[in-house]
């Protein structure tokens, strides 16, 4: 016998993986918790029943999130995190000599628990001296926040859950104030081939709060469609306009600083969706 | 009740999907066949297990493999297509007016058929006047021809089964020598999650052969790990030397002159398997 999970990304389309063990399955405050130990990814994270991160791919998503807007920001000091309690974000960012302090609010504190005991390589940051974890609700943070912070990453769960209150434009107005006047955010939002409609909206509410709006991709083989968006809103710094000798060098396995550039470049469809041609 | 498909992309990870009905399925000579009419990608062609297209994500592949070469080579006359009985990558050969003939040399003639009853929107381009298919060995077509084409597309299937002998170096040596001396051939090479050993051997072979090797990807969900790469290999002419001015004006859905570029920029794993950092 062999145990396999199965993630319905649609109704009628999945990935399906072998289970060497369950290591954890609970009921949290707001959510379904699974950690998997699969045999091709690795140690894996699912959220109501969706793969959140797993060991081997983990890397592509987390630097993506990070490094964009990192680099795009001349002096990216205090960084926000919402979500991640899986500890790749601040990992990534952490990277970064110019940051200060990273704050991160997760909701869900078991998250983050089970991620340090079953996700070492990932969590590995929790206790850096510059990093500083709130179990609470992100929204409620930003909006208690004025000015404060230079980038702000949105590394939630679909909007649906707890995190459903991370997609609207009452969210993006109240990032653009916690931002500092030059400030940046990214948040990830989902994929183009099944979820057109939600990119489209994102991208269009935060054009009315941010001047400058950008959608960039990456590969995620664990993620729907294996296509994965992020959307940034930036107050003054175009990504287009780092130049690449800007970019100093960091101990990455899917960044480059020609990826900068590149992972801006969309096909035509999603050109089409975004009424860019 | 309800009927679902599951692809093994590899031992033990894999994509499923909702079957509305089995169209085909048949033990041809050459390999076991499927037509299936999915919920989810419309209607799907698999080869011995394996997704070869589905109507929704197909434009995808067909326009990369062929746009890429046909846009670096600055006259493709005369185009060889192995494999590709579905027909859409012939449907994307023709969209250049450049091209007076492209032969097509398929193993099997029951994807051809099949895929003209249950893939019209692929298979249109066959009964084109400037389109020549050929039921045979695509290996020993161009063992037999001699500084023929401009450019050959290798559209085949993993190298297990009858594709086996296109994933060698004695195929690559054939190709060069059945190219005109400034000719181009391009070979679909699978994924760098799953199958990397098979990319390093085939750029390594390719190299040995061509002055000129390029590997590019694009992002295809219904093929494992969604990130599939292409194989350059090229006498005289550098793809990243295209002139974005050059590039005309195609119907497209995926390829534009931007990604043209965009899509030799590689991941850093990428780039450390080749040896390119």
């Amino acid at each position: 016998m062999s145990v396999w999970f199965t993630e319905k990304q649609t109704k009628s389309f999945g990935i399906t993986g072998k289970v060497r063990r369950t290591l954890e399955s609970e009921q949290t405050d707001f959510q379904q918790l699974e950690m998997l130990e699969t045999e091709e990814f690795g140690n894996m994270l699912l959220l109501d029943g969706m793969v959140m991160t797993s060991e081997k791919d983990e890397f592509v998503y987390h630097e993506m999130i990070t490094h964009i807007p990192l680099f795009t920001h001349p002096s990216p000091k205090k960084v926000l995190v919402v979500g991640g309690g899986d500890g790749g974000t601040i990992r990534e960012v952490l990277k970064h000599p110019d940051v200060e302090s990273v704050m991160q609010v997760e909701i869900d504190g078991k998250v983050v628990e089970y991620s340090k005991k079953h996700l070492p390589t990932i969590s590995s940051s929790y206790g850096d001296a510059r990093a500083e974890l709130l179990i609470g609700d992100g929204f409620e943070h930003i909006i208690k926040s004025e000015g404060v912070y230079d980038v702000i990453l949105v590394d939630s769960t679909e909007p649906v859950g707890p995190a459903a209150g991370l997609f609207t434009k009452g969210f993006y107005a109240g990032i653009a104030k916690a931002l500092k006047e030059d400030g940046i955010f990214v948040a990830q939002t989902d994929n183009p081939w099944f979820k057109s409609e939600l990119i489209k909206h994102v991208m269009r509410d935060a054009s009315e709060v941010f001047p400058i709006t950008r959608l960039y991709t990456c590969n995620i083989p664990t993620y729907p469609s294996g296509m994965w968006t992020f959307t940034m809103g930036s107050k003054v710094y175009d990504p287009l306009d780092v130049s690449m000798e800007n970019i100093s060098e960091l101990d990455t396995k899917y960044y480059t600083p020609e990826l900068h550039h590149a992972s801006f470049v969309l096909p035509r469809f999603v050109n089409r969706l975004l009424d860019k041609e």
